[in-house]
């Protein structure tokens, strides 16, 4: 946090600047992505980025998307990544990004699951502050020369679109608003100081969240005390006239985003003379009156202030020498290009240290810690895996996603190295096994090619380690699916490599779940990876041949088919049996479920201390043992449920976690605090905790629950 | 409606009883379909029922099931059903029945979604409307003799539980609550003055519905005036505490359920000593000072008004006596039973004439007559139908829906008849024409049982007949599907049927849509029934040899897979281009949609009236061609778009249509009237006619666009 006296330097500097600018000056502070620095002025550049799991910029660490940061149910780790990713933002010349993304997700039919670390409020919201702390800092170190501001996007509830559908209209309860999507964005404020919110695409029950000033002034700045910025999704403020409709012009479009708070504007590839909506257009509209200069002057202030704090007059990257608006597009060399939909647009200016940022050995290092912990075991019958390497003569190395770049939407598109699952297990298994290898489905369309190859390569393999799954094109923003199976004739691959007889391992890698029912039923082992970054291969060999034992749980469920979406495992109480026909109504694979190549005991949760009245922390504690013959990690997860409300409630809800790593036989007792909004419910505009019992698990998935106790709290 | 005196007369009736009785006799007349007489007393019994689509009673005529009603689009006709419903039921000494059910559905994976009538609020309004008058009688024939109490269901939001699944919590917009869901309740409480209101099984935004005193009383009674009774759904109360946990007993649950204003208690097969909630719980939550004795008047009182509205007191099927309350479920002969859920419970006295009310052929005319409207064309390539019946020679009627009883859920076990396809189908071409049969797949688990046997009559066959889809198994209530395909062995009989080459008719009765994506590609004609009721072999010959001339329009979208769901025609414009990774967007069939044998030009809409402020209604005209060769019938439907609006608005409502029928060549003009309701939307706790321009489109289906014309409204 600044201090008083830097702040108040800061407001002198920017009320002086405010005094001297003209309209359009002013409203050049407010272009995102866009060079926004002022010559005659002296006002620094600030340069926007995206970096959701790693920056977007060649030569950048690459660690795994955000739905498998989930997985890793580590928020410590989650803002050692962040971290990792600021410093290499600002060697990059960035100081503003788009991340992390906070919805909680329910849809994997949506091409921006991935985007999102889960179904549940309390992992995304846990796992969201660590991000944001990891990229901003905290403390002394706040938005220093090695942090960046971070975005909490998309403001809210985007992780429910109908149908799946990107940036369908959204309406909601004021239950499912309080308690499901907005808790992220609450706890990042307040625990985080998160300096910027990206509003959604969507409208939210009838209004654009890009117009919604209860949302942004009401609830975030208000009631939540946010004092950051807010900047627009690319060009929403515009769609508020051209899709919307809840106006008739541009200018309005201006004056509604302005209304409600938006104060900077991303509009990709939109130069000024292309009406621009914080350019032409809101400067038409302070010029008609429809925007005051009271409130631009509001929207630049805020601007003005943080290019102060982050100390951009003394930052290299951010010199003000502003390009000619309509060339910043055009002719951009170098290899820091952030390359989004296929575009590539202006970038900044590098700092004369970036290669040493970049190249800093511990940032693969963590990027591969990463990705082995967010590899989710979701079946190992017979113990096939870990394999072992010594009795191994061959392996078939096989599918379309065995040896191809797979890191997800939003991942540099030139990471320093990626290593293939094909890599990482012929790097490990070196010479002393033969490793034979066929895709036997195309790797962009997943259409058979040779499944007779892959066949045959299995046929002389003592074990067959099948990379399935799904890629940035099948799994994209703005291109969702209706159907959840894995695409094109990989069901067939997979048929066809199981008849063998050879024991199959299936690898997962996409950036959403897929129903894989059969798969389950008959293959032997199957892994989750969902994107693993750039040490995929290295990582998913480590797991294969037991060098790490998996511990990650998955952050959505997994259904079994597409009809049974929404799936998530905390659905209030239905009030009949829920029943399909033919088919069960459980999912496939439970939220938070995972499994490890030693067995863990949950065991003695108790009540270690509980005011009745709940103004003080209630404290629990449980035991976990290591009943297997191998060290390894488990994720202790805590479930909460209020036997009776005034509400009708989830049956349970996650209220904590832990990620323990313990060697076998070793037994650890684990702390457990819940604070007063833990055990509260959203009612009649405020929360509220009722008197009476509540009942908490303790287990390794939502489906599991190993300990039990429960307590009392009085009116 | 009754006089002040007749409602003067019944106060002073009911409160002389309700002065001597004690509570056990007060509780004793809040037992919906139980023996609610008082023999000490002298009050008559009120005999409850079921009549969805026809009495749930042997012998009564069957009608084509809800959502089968609602593809005529004739809420005519609709009323003159219900009205032969209500007077079967009255013969069959039934008072009071629980219909129409007013769920707006978006889901078809929902069991119950035959029930409904529509996707539409403003179709399910007129043909709920059209059903409750015909129940109830309008004017002086209100409640008389020939009609019955019915009651509207389910309060409220039922029509698009979560993930397809019955009785799932919902969680609502005030917008979708106010615009799609309540409507049909506020017009049939308004225009028709509904007697009696059914809440539903579910959680409204954390409230059960049985607990719901905004929903019963804010908004029923206080805002749409209602005046009758609330009855509950079965068991509901009861699940208040052993289900929904919103309360710690069943005594609590009576309290909940009479401070929402739950009047009686309907808890099929639970005598009086098994806990029924408004029975031993109710009594003891008077006696505990839970409900005051004033509340429990209250209720009592609204039963004895209308048992004193019916005039039972003079109704030889509403004679007091008070058959023993163990017994009642137990050893009931006769032929007149009701049978739901396999079970047969007290049925009551029928009146002397019932056979010659039930065998008035007027009533199996009316059956035939909605069946052939209901029947909906979605595929006619190269004027395959109607068949020319001299032209043939032999015919195949195929598939495990071409000869079984399908009347669907809430329907009479016993019809007086039914007439099945291939019942139809002989019947029709009599003995000119050879009729080869065979279902191919069985007809109640649709697996294959000789699909070679119905490839082998097709081969033969000039033409094959192909009646799939589903039965009162595969689509029912508590019982859905996370799958749209047609069940079992379908798919493969049809490929197989297809592949002889022989033209093939597909004809679907269902309780629900089926995704027929590959037939609709393949098959060159396709029918829609749903179920048609006892007439559906005559009325499917009549359309299939050109007897009728279909033009019934689909109630529902119709997806192509159960991925695309909730897949309706008026969602809210989206902040992004809806796309589907290989998929279209696009439904199968859009709400709305039907062919004719013959064509129909619609033209010429215009503005005949319009009062800029909107205190006068808006007056269209628009004009109807018949330019085919032959008469025929058609659904002219117009849409209305706001074009700029505050809140984002759907691309278009449906907010009048006509159902027409024209010779060959004849042109009709056709008027609307557009209220300022029908150009409204909720906004901050009321509705708004904004001012600007507003688009109407007039067409033949949802898709259709044919004419328009707009207007502007000014503020």
């Amino acid at each position: 946090m600044q201090t008083t006296q830097k702040r108040q330097e800061a407001e002198t500097w920017a009320q002086a600047l405010l005094d001297q600018m003209t309209i359009e000056e002013k409203a050049g502070q407010l272009a995102a992505f866009f060079p926004n620095g002022n010559k005659r002025l002296g006002i620094p550049h600030m340069q926007h980025g995206e970096c959701l799991h790693g920056m977007v910029a060649d030569r950048a660490t690459s660690f795994p998307q955000a739905l498998a940061l989930g997985c890793m149910w580590d928020p410590e780790l989650v803002e050692e990544v962040a971290s990792i990713v600021a410093k290499e933002a600002r060697a990059l010349g960035v100081h503003h990004c788009f991340a992390p993304m906070l919805g909680v997700v329910r849809d994997p039919r949506w091409g921006r699951i991935q985007e999102a670390y889960g179904e549940d409020t309390y992992l995304v919201t846990r796992t969201g502050v660590a991000f944001c702390k990891g990229l901003q800092g905290m403390g002394e170190e706040r938005l220093n020369r090695d942090h960046i501001i971070a975005t909490l996007k998309h403001l809210v509830a985007d992780g429910e679109p109908e149908a799946g559908l990107n940036g369908a209209a959204m309406e909601l309860s004021e239950r499912k608003l309080r308690e499901i999507h907005l808790p992220p964005f609450e706890a990042c404020i307040k625990e985080a100081q998160a300096a910027s919110i990206m509003p959604a695409h969507h409208a939210l029950n009838g209004i654009p969240c890009h117009a919604n000033s209860h949302l942004i002034e009401d609830i975030c700045r208000q009631e939540f005390g946010f004092e950051g910025m807010i900047v627009s999704d690319n060009g929403d403020i515009r769609k508020l006239y051209t899709t919307m409709k809840v106006c008739s012009s541009l200018e309005e479009s201006a004056k509604l985003a302005m209304d409600a708070g938006v104060d900077t504007e991303l509009a990709w590839l939109i130069p000024w003379n292309e009406n621009r909506i914080y350019g032409p257009a809101l400067i038409q509209a302070v010029k008609d009156g429809l925007v005051s200069m009271e409130q631009l002057d509001t929207a630049v202030r805020r601007v003005l202030l943080f290019k102060y704090e982050m100390d951009l007059l003394h930052d290299p990257c951010a010199k003000p020498e502003q390009e000619s608006l309509e060339a910043c597009y055009q002719n951009v060399e170098g290899d820091a290009h952030v390359s989004l939909a296929g575009k590539t647009v202006y970038y900044g200016t590098k700092r004369d240290d970036v290669e040493e940022v970049l190249q800093n050995p511990q940032h693969d290092a963590i990027a591969l810690k990463a990705a082995q912990k967010a590899i989710v075991l979701l079946k190992n019958q017979n113990a096939l895996l870990p394999l072992n390497v010594s009795a191994l003569q061959t392996i078939a190395v096989l599918g379309p996603n065995s040896d191809r770049v797979l890191l997800g939407n939003y991942a540099t598109a030139k990471p320093r190295h990626y290593v293939s699952v094909l890599e990482g297990i012929r790097r490990y298994v070196g010479r002393s096994v033969q490793v034979l290898t066929s895709q036997g489905c195309d790797p962009d369309t997943y259409l058979a090619v040779d499944i007779p190859e892959a066949v045959a390569c299995a046929r002389k393999a003592d074990v067959a380690i099948l990379v399935v799954g799904g890629n940035e094109i099948t799994c994209m923003e703005n291109q969702d699916v209706d159907d959840l199976n894995l695409k094109g004739d990989q069901q067939q691959l997979i048929e066809a490599v199981y008849e063998t007889g050879t024991p199959v391992v299936m690898v997962l890698l996409d950036g959403r779940p897929s129903s894989i029912e059969w798969a389950d039923q008959h293959i032997p082992a199957i892994l989750e990876g969902f994107y693993l970054g750039q040490e995929c291969g290295t990582a998913l060999a480590n797991v294969l041949f037991g060098e790490y034992n998996p511990g990650g749980k998955l952050s959505v469920t997994v259904p079994r088919n597409v009809g049974q979406i929404p799936c998530y495992y905390n659905k209030l109480i239905p009030g009949r049996a829920p029943d399909y026909y033919q088919s069960p109504v459980k999912p496939l694979y439970p939220f938070g479920y995972g499994l490890s190549y030693t067995r863990f005991s949950i065991h003695d949760l108790r009540v270690v201390s509980c005011d009745p009245t709940v103004e003080e922390d209630v404290q629990l504690a449980v035991e976990i043992t290591n009943i297997g013959a191998r060290a390894g990690e488990e994720v202790v997860q805590l479930y909460v449920r209020d036997e009776i409300s005034s509400l009708v409630r989830p049956e349970k809800e996650l209220k904590g976690f832990r990620r323990v790593f313990l060697e076998a036989g070793e037994t650890r007792t684990l702390s457990f605090t819940l604070k007063n909004r833990d055990l509260a419910f959203w009612m009649d505009g405020r929360w509220v905790v009722e008197p009476g019992e509540f009942t908490v698990t303790a287990g390794n998935s939502s489906a599991d629950e190993q300990a039990r106790c429960t307590f009392a709290v009085r009116g």
